[in-house]
């Protein structure tokens, strides 16, 4: 085990900056290298020290296409040259962020690491839409899965929803596409009546956030919101969307007094 | 709506103050009034100022037996004199915290509220124990339930262990009890292979946490940890056991050195 070095594997959460844990934000501050995913905002990187090297690792916006491995050789050869490597990733790193192909090559190269959970982007845009996941009267459990495999680098396989949807889950789906006609009839086929809630996303708890309720009988016909979202489907979305636009401009102006009072 | 006071419904982590989130954090040295569930530790209610009311309205060890209406009306009671509240709960709120039944409790008294997402206990325990909820070689999806209706208040319903055993989902069940003979046989019974590996985690993320590491054929004599405790199940958890019997220990020391530094 190299006594010097070691790598952080780091939650971001899902995008408001106030939503990082408080040991992630001290990890930051203290971090010589930030390895970092595309979806992790600007403000978080921010946090950073001013002498710390940070590098988009991401596979999108990366300056360029960086694989798996050359990012494990990053994090390796920085942790061995004595650095505090914090490798940053939107989300919880343990939902859908390849963590553990990570830790598999920190084991191998017996490097020191250690994980710090972040708020995954369904937890937090279950908050930020102001519906409680699980719901003692209507949802018992939570599924969170992914609608495309594109994390994979394998052609998108079928999910058995007749197995996932239930009409006392709460159903998360993380990369839910465009496909939503499709996902529709899945649904439907599934038997979970046409009349359950559904919720589509965007960029939930950033400024750039939109959000768009509808039922899984108007799902096919639901806006295309920007990427990355997520779609929440089950009864504990009831009643979600009337709040949201009666409330919704208070809550910002409030949340925007409270953002200048914590200053 | 009341225009002054306001209550924020607060996930308070896993156990480790250090994975409140930065938001959590300042609204606790904010609050003129903290109600807290049972399993809140008291290091993060130290975080709270000197002048805030800090109340345990937690079912099991709370001064009295109070009821959810008799917590309902505390917040709105306190949110009404102009307080600023802060409703906090263990993990986060919207995992069976009962969240749904406070909103409606605060949207039927028009007081104002906003939720704070917390890190779940299951995504703490995970990192905890070096865990990937998700790993595209061998798990695709995260299920979470509770292994008993406690806090339904209702007797205990029988899950459907078929419907939700997969051998590609990672499995977190909350309040698992101490039945694991009979949760064994279930899961066996719904085709899942004895030597998938599981772990019962106890007390995750804190100094008292306990773990042991098992597999589904020898869950009925697994050990009884202190509760509050955790059952993670699934492919996920393939190595777990071996990596933190090796490095359990250089982890806690480099743990502890951290927490130094960042004072």
């Amino acid at each position: 085990m190299n006594s010097n070095g070691k790598v952080y594997l780091v939650g971001a959460g899902p995008g408001d900056p106030e939503l990082l844990t408080v040991r992630a934000s001290k990890l930051l501050r203290r971090a010589d290298v930030v390895l970092h995913d595309d979806l992790v905002p600007a403000e978080i990187l921010s946090l950073a020290g001013p002498d710390a090297t940070i590098v988009n690792v991401g596979k999108r916006c990366g300056a360029k296409k960086i694989t798996q491995r050359e990012i494990n050789e990053q994090m390796i050869a920085a942790a061995r040259s004595g650095k505090t490597v914090v490798r940053l990733k939107s989300g919880d790193p343990g939902i859908f962020g390849r963590l553990a192909e990570e830790i598999d090559a920190l084991k191998e190269a017996q490097v020191a690491y250690e994980i710090v959970p972040g708020i995954t982007a369904g937890i937090g845009a279950a908050a930020a839409l102001g519906v409680s996941l699980t719901d003692r009267r209507k949802a018992a459990r939570v599924v969170i899965v992914s609608g495309h495999k594109a994390h994979t680098g394998e052609p998108d396989e079928k999910i058995d929803w007749k197995m996932l949807a239930r009409k006392d889950a709460t159903l998360i789906i993380y990369m839910p596409g465009h496909e939503f006609e499709a996902l529709q009839k899945e649904l439907l086929d599934a038997g979970l009546p046409s009349e359950m809630p559904a919720a589509i996303i965007s960029r939930a708890t950033t400024r750039e956030q939109q959000q768009e309720f509808t039922t899984i009988g108007n799902l096919g016909t639901a806006g295309r919101l920007p990427a990355p979202s997520l779609l929440l489907i089950g009864w504990a979305l009831e009643g979600a969307g009337e709040k949201w636009r009666r409330e919704s401009f208070s809550t910002a102006v409030e949340y925007a007094e409270l953002m200048l009072a914590s200053e």
